[in-house]
């Protein structure tokens, strides 16, 4: 087992993955930038190097002197978080060239899977739903038109390298199909230096539903249920939620199975989500596998009771998964809401500054992931998140109803945050039905 | 089910009880003495009155106020919390006097059981194990002199009205027992007005094991397992867990279903529980019925998924317990620490005042239950628990890594706390083996 851990990332996760740590008997060395100097969860680190300024490009995002932090840390191994260079295949090998263990999958299949193409092939492979949608990278307008004739309008335009709804573009004719080829191909070279598009048919209104899996380096691979994130905003979730309500249980139990099948061909190792849009009729497609622990991985660990960044590290130590598939329960129902620095009034644009006063709810079924306290200056350089409020009960209802008394509790001064938008979600009859999609909050606030 | 519940009590049961009022659509009405005015709590709370000065004896155990104020306040049930009038047979009687139900036991099974010599009585009628000792109380000293021939020293006199250890005294010989006859006598009438005493054998190092009992109004019983609470200094639990460390399967059911028919015998409602003490032998004896909830009650809550709380409400409201006994798991192992506004340096003397800043841990298994934060005044004139820290993980070594990374991340300032014994007692050896007993935590710092 490794003796001690670059952590490299901030805030939150960076917390998260300490108190890992700690709880292993692992000691943790933590990177900061100037704008997180001084911050109360570097404390809680065995020891903590300052990286540069605060702007990430600066510091969190420079491989060089995480490596060199590495070096004079004496590490082991080194945790990316999510974010940041969470999915950097070029970080990861550098890490393995320099005899450091990424806490992660491996390179190779970290870079098969960034790229949308290559992720449907092995999808297909594994006989995993994808779909219906060109076979690889476009290569000419005539040929987008053709495949968009066989399956039918409205079509998806999609980035081979894409994220974050960038390189992107719905097209419910021919014309707006060649308009919008050109522009998601612009987009995406912009913003991933890779113009590669391809042709999806468009889902209309389908949930989000993702699975958790865990892969060691020895052919184990389980899955640790699903995630229903339907709600969200301009693709950031807002809600996330274990098991997703309303899911046959056949469907769901296809959709994990999917999910391992599609882990097995890819050689993926470690933590991973695999994401599926699922339409009306319950008819799922792969999206996407997303090759780090997520910001929604508590909900997962309530209804499993693993604790999935001590099993991250474990995997990448060489250990052998302590767990079968029949060994992991889903338990009762949690919910995970983000609490953001956001103005709701102002379209949600990110609040900095000072947390004046906090009043953080507590009590049965409530956890709460943060690294702020009353005093903590929530800074403009970064994510705008305050932390992750999960709660956990026996049923779904009661785990709203829960929330719902936590929102009352949870009072902060100083900051704009998204608390107004959370009471009207979890007051809304849809999101209690649990009948939503992903479209449904911007449809409706 | 009742509109709206009066919490006759204060600070983190009042809280906790609000928030159970909360999550069932339940509303609460609060009392407040002087001291706690404009306490954050209770403003969670729908409506909140002031019931005198600062002294318990002037506010939080007056009857006719609290009576006046759900009068006043209109509500159709009164929640005791523990402490103050919790196990005041009078002041249940009194509230059903006037139509209020108590959500609590019968006032008659709580005078019974109130009372050890009774209690004992009900207990070997339900074939639960006692203590060898007297057949009731001692009606001289000759008579107390040959029972305690009959199953030998060393005895303990103990005082039928008894608690806290007062009215309490251990033999070792005949000379003893004939001074501590009479001091005990002395000393139970000048606390309790009851000169009362019985005579039992002296367990030496016994453990103290506890059974959480939920009983409806139809006949229903049901156990939610054990706790262990051996970890005391002074009669005052430090620390509490469930399940109980080392104890063989057989006895544990044992004990369980111990606790279940003395509940039956007694014809007690509500949730209540049923104390014992194990000796190295395994073998257990009943000691007393606590008749209300009780500080500890979170632990269950956590290897059971069973809010206690609104258990109590429902059941206060007549309806049928919602499961069996065979419905009740114990999932994983859960462990309380009680933190105090104490000064570990000076005997553990109370150390009231304000917090000017609080770092509460978080995270995966870890729930706070408090009612204070930064800014908040600890009063002299109540306990001085600053709030109980329970951690919940699948394992009881898990449990213990992560009471010691919370104990790392826990800081107060302002007043002294318990925190430095805290740490002693979860890197001490016998308990991470649990094997301690009652006697340990004095023996041992």
């Amino acid at each position: 087992m490794f003796q001690r851990i670059l952590i490299a990332n901030r805030g939150e996760i960076a917390l998260r993955i300490i108190r890992a740590c700690r709880e292993m008997g692992i000691e943790s060395v933590a990177v900061f930038s100037e704008a997180d100097r001084g911050a109360h969860y570097l404390e809680l680190a065995n020891e903590a190097y300052c990286i540069g300024p605060a702007a990430a490009s600066d510091s969190y995002l420079l491989i060089n002197r995480l490596i060199s932090v590495a070096e004079i840390g004496n590490v082991q191994a080194v945790h990316p978080g999510y974010g940041f260079l969470a999915e950097n295949a070029h970080f990861a090998k550098v890490c393995r060239d320099c005899n450091i263990e990424f806490i992660g999958p491996p390179h190779e299949a970290m870079s098969q899977l960034g790229d949308k193409v290559s992720a449907r092939a092995i999808a297909m492979a594994a006989k995993v739903p994808c779909v219906p949608g060109s076979d690889g990278l476009l290569t000419d307008v005539n040929e987008a038109v053709k495949v968009a004739n066989e399956i039918g309008y409205p079509v998806l335009i999609k980035a081979t390298a894409g994220g974050g709804g960038k390189g992107m573009r719905v097209a419910g004719n021919e014309v707006s199909l060649r308009a919008g080829l050109q522009a998601a191909s612009a987009e995406a070279e912009k913003a991933f230096g890779n113009a590669g598009v391809y042709l999806e048919k468009f889902v209309e209104r389908p949930r989000h539903v993702e699975v958790q899996v865990l892969a060691d380096h020895h052919g184990n691979v389980v899955h640790l249920w699903e995630r229903d994130c339907s709600m969200q905003r301009k693709h950031q979730k807002l809600i996330e939620e274990s098991p997703a309500p309303n899911l046959p249980d056949e469907v769901r139990q296809d959709i994990c199975n999917s999910a391992v099948r599609l882990v097995k061909e890819s050689g993926y190792q470690n933590a991973g989500t695999v994401e599926f849009i699922v339409d009306k009729d319950y008819n799922f497609y792969f999206i996407e596998v997303n090759a780090r622990i997520q910001v929604e991985h508590p909900v997962t660990e309530m209804v499993t009771g693993i604790d999935l960044i001590k099993q991250q590290i474990l995997v990448a130590s060489g250990a052998k998964l302590p767990f079968e598939q029949k060994d992991i329960p889903c338990n009762g129902s949690a919910i995970e809401l983000r609490v953001n620095a956001e103005d709701p009034d102002n379209d949600f644009r990110g609040s900095p500054g000072k947390i004046t006063k906090l009043r953080q709810p507590g009590g049965l079924g409530v956890r709460f992931d943060s690294h702020v306290h009353e005093g903590y200056t929530i800074s403009p350089y970064y994510d705008s998140m305050i932390g992750k409020l999960i709660v956990h009960r026996q049923t779904r209802d009661d785990a709203i109803a829960t929330m719902k008394r936590c929102l009352r509790e949870f009072s902060v001064e100083g900051v704009k945050t998204t608390l107004p938008l959370a009471a009207k979600m979890f007051n809304n009859s849809d999101f209690v039905a649990g009948t939503v999609d992903t479209t449904f909050v911007e449809r409706t606030w």
